[in-house]
């Protein structure tokens, strides 16, 4: 692992499974090298024993934060609970000695009112959000590039942005009235699950939670907005269904013109003309999470319902790939100035079936 | 099994997933004896070798339509796909000698030109649909009461109807910008499953399938503008998750009050007032479909998104329950004079957890 | 729910899986009332605020343990993790004013030394231990019949002794050499579940667990010794596999005999001729633990392996069923002087499919 | 994909999930390139329409097995199902113009009179036999070397004999009552699936089939005997549990010394000393399917039970990893000369967690 001129970097919240799944992509990185991974619950312990499969870390163990932020690492992905992160990184800005991919939500909202309403605590220095650049590299790809602080995309937002903003974009929905139903794995509530997380909780069960009250509807809406250049407002309804990994976003909007299948997929198809990660699919196909377990990939699919004059825009991503630590290792590539498919080559790391 | 002076039933299609759920059903009643059991697939397998949770049917051997049809059975529950049902149904009307729950989609529909846009075959005998009354017993109990025929709902109508019924009927929603986005286990899909339907497809997935060109929709729409007094049109999507049982339906509406959860939730609880298997959900709490697996109950809640001024209903049931077998059983209770609850008594035949 | 001279139960524990399904059992008992719930992680909540699907207790609260007992009830199941039980009845003799159906382990072996042995703790009081009865129906009938104190027996030496007793009864099998390897779903570690339990961790991973060392392995060679009137040993590996209910037992053991499969099948069918919970299975069939899924049947088979000299004895059965709950139930009916079927009915509480 | 120089391959049989899995490792093969893929029953479709994760492979479409072989490939992986590989390749030997690795069954038993009693036909060119190695790579690692006709183990031994070699090699445990109880995921049954495999059937089933009579049961035997130099038997026992990859196999011998945990472990180490991908793990860690899934890896873990005097030997592995399609590029990669790692590598492709 690592070479003499590789670039460091460590992890905080490497026990959870967004860090780990970094710390496995980041094992065919062959420019940037892991020197610390902090894991608050697991501190001390090896990390090979909390994730056999991270077998090639065989000797390093979880570290604290602080510990891990002394190692003097030139790039640390986060991925610390909301209100955590910002302890750390909120009086960072452009002159930062290390640059920060974020994957929690402290930093994502440009407006530190939205995060209070959202997240029920006040931001502690809302200042410092404009320090940040929202990572969602399809939308914000030539920010991320010159970026020292960039904040990861939540697992949801990434999916319902992927879906609607080629739409949005093209001037092909209404700016009101969208509506996103995501059905989600449950590998999102982390390593510790609790009750209501257990197998037999959630096998053969399908739940809604937190309807119309999720704190990723202002991201959304947020970037909506941007693209929209007026403010946008979405109903968001997120759902767990008995599943590990994946996300498939099901979204709503009232149609504005009169495209029929084949052209709205062409404006999905142009939008996403070059992006590696982004599958836009042929009429008639639709998005399936299964072949993009393990994979940095999404898919795009969209379908004009004539009848209710209203297109119906579907994703679907890896909650751990492309909607945490996938495009964390994008973004860190962009700002590290390294290929932007990285280890994450799309070819030969595509999804598995079965 | 069966009593002297009982009541003799057929089924039609009993070696299907509906069917076998009915024959359970059928175990528990003290006034219905089945008499035969059609299985187009399985003639002349006993019905326990094929499902050996029905050991209690042992010797019964799976017949021909035409077979179990000439038992003189005094009422007959047909599971056969769509066009077969008409087949030997289309004829009937309130004189026939035997009484029809068709779970199948054959006479659900009054207009008969919906059944061939919606299905791709013309109705063999349009005239014959009036004498049907659609069985959702919430919506229809009445009518279902005196009715020779009927035509149990679709298993997503079912579940969207009960969600949205309560709100329509209120006139809390608006009549135009209806969306149904469904969610359902496999079974579904019938016994025979096939490709896409094996477990190495289906665990660890989500897809959409028939967007907005599943054949329930007109059957929501149908039974919605009843209620309406005018047309309804509604987007639809249906999703399949990697589960068995259950389907978790969430709908969005244009709020056209300012009622809040608690007003809502009472119009829902008011609509089911009475009702044994309708739980309308206090305000916090929501539908999950793992607790009534294997029971004839539904779930409602509703929620206000005041910043969208949109209403979310969402409802649970179990695809084979409510959605079908327990729903049929229910209609014939009625349908041939015994208390409604016989045989699916809400009280112990809840639905299980784990 | 209960009448007039019905019987009054408590169950501590209740608020587990095992209990949940006990009090789902109740429901159906024309004969017992349950008059308390102990749960003691829930103390003061809403039954059906934590098992959505008891909705028929609603207004039933969690009680304390000592609350639950001052309830005179004429029967207690009890559901309390091992060294707790004892704590409550281990003064206990035929001379108490209520029954005790103890589902948990701490009376289940007649041995203290083999109780400290495998539990890591002295038992309170040894002398205690010979006035219960080990409670696998099957075996031991007629004594419980007259018991004041049973014990319930764990979910795997329930399917292992219901595989290996016919042979070893009909001295089909050597006394040495028994080998169990079991297969069960993750509802037997309870609802609290924790690290490794969540869906994630269970989901697509199959693994053994106290190998050579689990604590029902002194059970089942204490009832494999009492038949066999010597001491037998057996090797017992235990796995869990990524389901919610359902233990799958596949027990060896050396051939003493030239019996074929129809002879050894014949001696299981023998030995359980007239049992209401137990299917021998017709030579060619072998167990499945998803049509016994929330009944209170076990199936067995066997198969002689000639050219090794061995036969291969398997069950079936529900952990939280014949498992646990659904036993507890047939002892108290024995107990009580009720139809040993009672709430348990075999013909209509089959189990499910799909 | 591919490059000048790179060795040409094809796969038979490729429309199947150990073929697609083959198919996604060859993208990282840099010394391979794919020059067909066969699959008899999508004959003409594209690959990526089959396989959505193979999207790499777009413009591919299956060919007949017979436009496969015209190819003129180096190198022919064949996945055919038994009875179809002899048809195509029983007239091979080492003057063969191409390599084969035939993940099938036909030339894996050196006895053909074997072969008749458990496949129930006899073999079309018995002499052929000779002519092939067997391809479990750790334990015929030079003679597949120089091999230009592999036969690629079967999932359930790949798995047993990984466990059981150490010890036997060793002279650890006796050569008689040797048992194998085995757990597998559905994905070793194919995608075609067909009745009992739909997700409603196998979803919360665990059922064993072919007791005593699997056909691997042979494949078992002679490579024990081989090891120990004597014939020896085992007793099989295969079980199918509800997830997609994986087998856990847990394998009980006698003891023929009195070696505690440590000692058997040391054992293991030794015996894989330098083996890329079989981990030996420490006493006190046993082996599981998921953190496997996708890797070429396999994991064994040993255990003495000193009361019984046996010993149980578990292992690990992905059924379509060191099960099928990993095992025959590790046995490619040795057959052409290239690193034994090649597109395997251990460390950067681990299984994944969760």
């Amino acid at each position: 692992m690592g070479r003499l001129m590789s670039i460091r970097a460590a992890i905080l919240g490497a026990s959870g499974f967004a860090g780990a799944e970094l710390m496995r992509l980041l094992l065919r990185h062959p420019e940037i090298e892991l020197v610390g991974a902090a894991g608050s619950s697991k501190v001390g312990k090896e990390v090979s024993s909390v994730y056999g499969s991270l077998r090639a870390y065989r000797g390093m163990r979880y570290l604290g934060v602080e510990e891990a932020l002394e190692l003097e690492a030139e790039i640390v992905f986060s991925s610390l609970p909301h209100t955590e992160s910002m302890k750390f990184f909120d009086q960072l800005d452009s002159s930062s000695e290390f640059k920060v991919v974020d994957i929690g939500a402290d930093f994502r909202l440009r407006d530190s009112s939205a995060y209070a309403a959202w997240y029920g605590v006040e931001h502690s220095n809302p200042k410092s959000l404009s320090n940040w650049v929202y990572g969602l590299t399809e939308l914000h790809r030539e920010e991320i590039k010159g970026a020292t602080l960039v904040a990861n995309p939540g697992c949801y937002p990434a999916a319902a942005l992927l879906a609607l903003a080629p739409l949005m974009s093209a001037g092909a929905i209404s700016r009101s009235g969208i509506h996103v139903d995501a059905k989600s794995g449950v590998s999102g509530s982390g390593r510790a699950g609790g009750e209501g997380f257990d197998f037999a909780s959630v096998n053969e069960n399908v739940r809604a939670y937190k309807v119309t009250g999720h704190n990723h509807t202002p991201e959304i809406e947020q970037e909506l907005s941007l693209i929209a250049g007026t403010n946008v407002n979405v109903t968001f309804v997120p759902h767990l269904v008995p599943m590990t990994r994946g996300i498939f976003a099901t979204c709503l909007a009232e149609a504005t013109t009169s495209a029929d299948d084949q052209e709205l997929s062409s404006m999905v198809r142009d939008f996403y003309q070059g992006e590696p990660f982004v599958r836009a699919m042929e009429p008639g196909n639709l998005p399936e999470t299964k072949r993009l377990s393990g994979s940095n990939l999404a898919e795009v699919a969209v379908k004009a319902d004539k009848r209710t004059g209203r297109v119906i825009a579907m994703s679907a991503l890896d909650n751990l790939g492309k909607g945490a630590a996938g495009q964390a290792l994008q973004n860190a590539n962009l700002m590290l100035g390294f290929e932007e498919t990285t280890a994450l080559d799309p070819v030969s790391w595509g999804g598995r079936e079965p």
